[in-house]
């Protein structure tokens, strides 16, 4: 079954030339941003002062994605200010964070064929910046800021229409594709390089408490409008189609579709896309699987 | 089939000491709310300007409520002094509109295991703060003041995604959990102590005008993604699953789920939930039904 | 199977006396606008100030429009005078884009039974804004000013939660009702006389980049929450069922339901509605062919 | 010398039917700002909505004024809806707030050639509204609500550029023209019918503490840049020059003028003008007394 | 006497080298000032989003103008998009309007030694933009828009501290320098090539209605604080000291000095300055004449 | 002659108990400031959001005062955010900057009777913001970074109508009493522990550029209104007097006074005031010298 806007680019995937670690990556994708930043600034003015002072201005990728996040959430009662400098202390100070969301931006960068630039997701994608908020919202849940945790959720899906627990667990490389409706839980876990579409609920079992979300697996992909509901295992690589409802584990490498779901993939190879290219995973294949069960 | 989020809660759920009537019970759950957010300014100095501003400063309920929607609502051609004035005036001479906002943040505080407070419901509801707002939208409707009360519709449904006619009539102790997305007609009904998720549609039939949309019994239960059409009759206690297409009634105390929905419970014991500890419908009885539907 | 919310008017739809082109079509219905707005303001004194600076200060529908989509649209990085500008700029100097405004007010006056006047629409339907938005982010794509086409896009995805791609050729006289959660993808076409419900989904099918969208012919009812995916063709008239799923072709004037989908419906009479009295299609005749499918 | 825009208004000044209490004037005042709103909102639809949201929307002069201060004062750390509801409070509960705002209006109709309507001195006059301010800000100083009337105070001498202590205190029938720059300090005491131009301090004596402000006697008319210090006593229907600076008493009904201020009138008539036409006192006639002093 | 802030530029003022018309000359000094602008967006990156949206973005000097006093002046109840519109339609239509621009830009450029660019001066210096909104406020004055007209002047007046009333009639090539709590009155009259410092007030005399405000000559220099009032004729390039009181005509190429004013300067060379170098009129040679008046 | 408000503090002045150095001053003072705004928070509910907003959720002086001037002088083209970190970046990186402010908020304190705590100087003082803001201006024209001081200058005379050139020199313990319209320019000097009236100017003498503003000395009170024009120097523990008009150098501890202004005090005790109680200047003493020339 065909799922949507997941395939490869079109052209080569842009590759950092360093070989070193995360800063040197960072360091890598800021100045690609901050290049293509001024491209368009220069070849459209109408957008220029919105491209300087969301990027352009700013030292570094935590600055600018904190002042973009700081100015999208903030309200009358919540200020920039403040947003920005809590956006700010809290990523630029956690190299975690700030891999992360380099790698998110790699995530939509390689993943999405609409996605033309890192800087287009930075300023554009409400999946990346939903998650991005959400994982500074994370790290304040688990320093028990609780009521700061949710006040930001609460911001998040009011502006975004994406309503994260902050407790949820989420890994590195998701592409939270349109986003607008989905739907993650206090108690689920998300692994890495996960692709999830919009009106996508990992939801409750309605067990009191405890744990009670979905564990979705690294390189799962997640199709529009499918519903996963208690705590059952989305395995490595499965694939779920979409207006899916899962209710029961998916095996590694399965693919499951229809209300409620039925596995209809068999066993794939079982390689994890990284998002280089040449190696990412590909999240076409399982569309022969479903063809018998549609017009 | 499980539905999400709505266990009982992990913990003994608050009760007032107040044997009096509804005020007594607005004035209890309001030093709740009061005393949660004293708490949690001390304990987190950067969000405590927000609890004062929409909580701690405010005399009464209605005034707290008015206030928060007033802001979150407002925009540059609504001006936040207009709306707050207005669900001031609306909220604060209506003891039925307090009753019903009381009986929603007790819905929220019990049915919802993430929902750790009145405070939380209150502040970053967005489900909760949209039943608000409709409410005094409907009655707007009610007093023949159209216009206006399409333009609260309309701001509900720009800012939290939850586009409810004010010509609905929703009951008391409802709990819109996590909320984006729901649509609701104009002649829809919705009883007591109703759950309806995200993303679930009480939508018309293609008759033109007339009585055309769901009613909603008391205690029902519609989980994530359903789509109930048409005027149809959803008994009692009933339980729609997440993802479901309802065009047909559902009998009373059954659960109907699938797209095209079928009936797959028996009848349930029919004692209607009232959000008191050890009366609280279970709105996770019928997940054994739907076991065999699924993976 | 009903689809829901697109009934006839109950009233005789109101038609203009004007036989000539597009501009007294316009104006004719643009006097209509303001003479609503001025019996709104008269009736209602607490909206009379958002009525005149909407609608009654303006001498002409380019003008109100892009005030208000200007307001609504607008952030602290992203000015109203700036998109103002950008919308009346291109909208009032572009005659298909007027046509197309005002092909779209006639289509939810007379397709949605909840649409009582024009201005209700202009105002309040963020549907008809969103896809007026697009329209000029569209002309921006067309015209290789894709940054500035795609700042627009997300801001109508944030304030909507209607995420159209700039790409995407949509026809005139759509209705998008409820519209929250609509997606559709950069190579989609949608033809004229569409309906789309809320959380409707136009995605691509996985192949990296090129023609991967949907392609929508004249007259089409989608239903809320329906999921198209990949470059297939629904024929002219062909009716797609709330909830459905459709992966391959469906014939025109056929009825696709069910997730997967299947067709259900025969070919019906090739009668394009063009929303004018007498002429219009029935949205609600695929109703009977899909009652054997439901509880 | 002549002092500046004061004279008789050209016309013959409106006069109230109304021979009952302040609440008749009140309302007869309230009934022609709004005829005049009206008649203005007609004539210039660019201002109607501004019109509409200030005025005309408005029950009572209260909730005008109230709005109308609560949106020019607020900033993002004190927000509209705040100093609305205190303005609101305070001046709709105190019929000496409402009496005097009635005779400032009177006030600035009469005496001010430039005012020409009740509504645009309501509207327009920063010294008028600067005046209303300070009274809701100087009725919470005599409360012992210090740090909120000092808040007061600073908004108003941001916004309006006019600094009046909130211990001072200030009589009936004040016009306070242009007023940028006028400063006015805490034991200071004006009468009633006294007009002060822009650009007046009625400052301390460098005494600490204590009572070392003016006291200014009714009927008294200060010129532009006009300087008086310390403790001293302008008597009743005195005429101070612009520019001049005063350091001690000034007799009843005499003119001072020069820096340092000499005494250059005699006394005058003993009649107190009370802003009804023929009774008015002549705020020109002590212009020969100085002829001798200038080029 | 000293007066301040006006001497001759330090370097040799810019040239136009158009000899063409208006047009040309506004053509130049556009240009000149986008350039000075994109010199300072690259040397500072922190503006650089300022300066676009300000300047550089827009296609002409009207543009740039409207835009910057339409967020400058904008209020929550009068939007900028509303005053955007206003401006722009009135300034780009009317070429006096455009070449008075153009002539106070010269001769802030040319007579203040502390105004180093023309982009400083139309972005930052108030009495600049003072002028320009009066400008526009004076042409709705003319066509009998005096509501509208009279809000202007309130928002100038609150924005800026600056109070000219609509009906003043002002010339071209002013300086307005620092600006702050200049007053002038509804039939004052300012000639062309006229600096005027802040704290001048060219008030009324106190006769009811009628000419009543100054006559102020061309290249005539107003000091700081002086205060001239009535029906008065200051001559051709005359000077006015600062502190001054006027209350009697002054004659041309005559010096007035003191509180109240005495005449102290002899007739001087009869020459107009034209704000082009070498024939600039020098501000300072009235210095000498009043030494001996000083400690 | 009584200058105002500049008496001895009624109650004996606040001290720190600190020894050491400015960091130990720092710390006392922002203790008590944050126990002064705790104080009011607790009495006053409706100031306590703005309290925590603007002081309490602060960790240090530095951000508590970047945090209020980036939300006082913030516009819609210039952001909070960015000023608030333009702010915060220069004055907590700068131990001057920060003990110059603690300086001039003893300044407020001792000197001021009307200043009742420091925090209502740090909330409310227009001058003290105002001359904060400058700080941070002058040190951005230092480093060359002329265009963004010059934009901040216009921000602090649009808001505070305080009017300084960035190029101003100004010492420390500085009080701008009142501070509505005061102009300092580029070349200007002023010293340690001095105080400044409302509308005072020292401007420049009509040279063209170069050397052409006011050197103030230590200790020098200005009362309001007084205009010192050129490169004159007011020498240390002089007074000049309301209303006065300076062209020439005053003398040590000498009082000028009228317009033009006259030496009127002989010599005084040569004692420079500290601020701490016992040392401080009287400002008053030069009372009696004026006594003569006054009516």
């Amino acid at each position: 079954m065909p799922v949507q806007d997941l395939p490869m680019p079109p052209s080569p995937a842009p590759t950092s030339p360093a070989i070193g670690g995360d800063n040197d990556d960072e360091a890598w994708v800021w100045a690609q941003i901050r290049a293509e930043a001024r491209r368009d600034a220069d070849s459209e003015p109408a957008l220029a002062s919105y491209l300087y002072s969301t990027i352009i201005s700013h030292s570094s990728l935590s600055r600018s994605l904190s002042f973009h996040l700081g100015n999208k959430l903030c309200s009358s009662t919540l200020l920039s200010t403040l947003l920005y400098d809590l956006f700010l202390n809290t990523h630029s100070s956690d190299p975690s964070l700030r891999s992360a969301t380099v790698a998110d931006l790699r995530a939509s960068r390689i993943r999405d064929p609409a996605c033309t630039s890192f800087s287009h997701c930075l300023l554009n994608y409400k999946g990346f910046l939903a998650i991005q908020a959400h994982r500074v919202a994370h790290k304040l849940w688990a320093q028990n800021r609780k009521p700061l945790a949710l006040a930001l959720q609460s911001r998040i899906a009011d502006v975004f229409s994406v309503d994260i627990h902050p407790g949820a667990r989420i890994g590195k490389g998701i592409l939270l594709d349109h986003a607008t409706g989905v739907v993650i839980g206090e108690t689920a876990v998300v692994g890495n390089n996960v692709s999830i579409l919009h009106h996508v609920t990992l939801g409750g079992t309605g067990k009191a408490g405890g744990d009670r979300h979905p564990k979705i697996g690294d390189g799962v992909l997640i199709g529009a409008g499918a519903t996963i509901l208690g705590n059952v295992r989305i395995g490595e690589g499965a694939k779920i189609g979409a207006g899916s409802l899962v209710l029961n584990d998916v095996p590694p490498w399965t693919t499951a579709v229809g209300n409620p779901a039925r596995l209809v993939g068999g066993k794939e190879q079982p390689k994890i896309h990284e998002d280089v290219p040449g190696e990412s995973m590909d999240h076409t294949s399982f569309i022969s699987h479903w063809s018998d069960y549609v017009i």
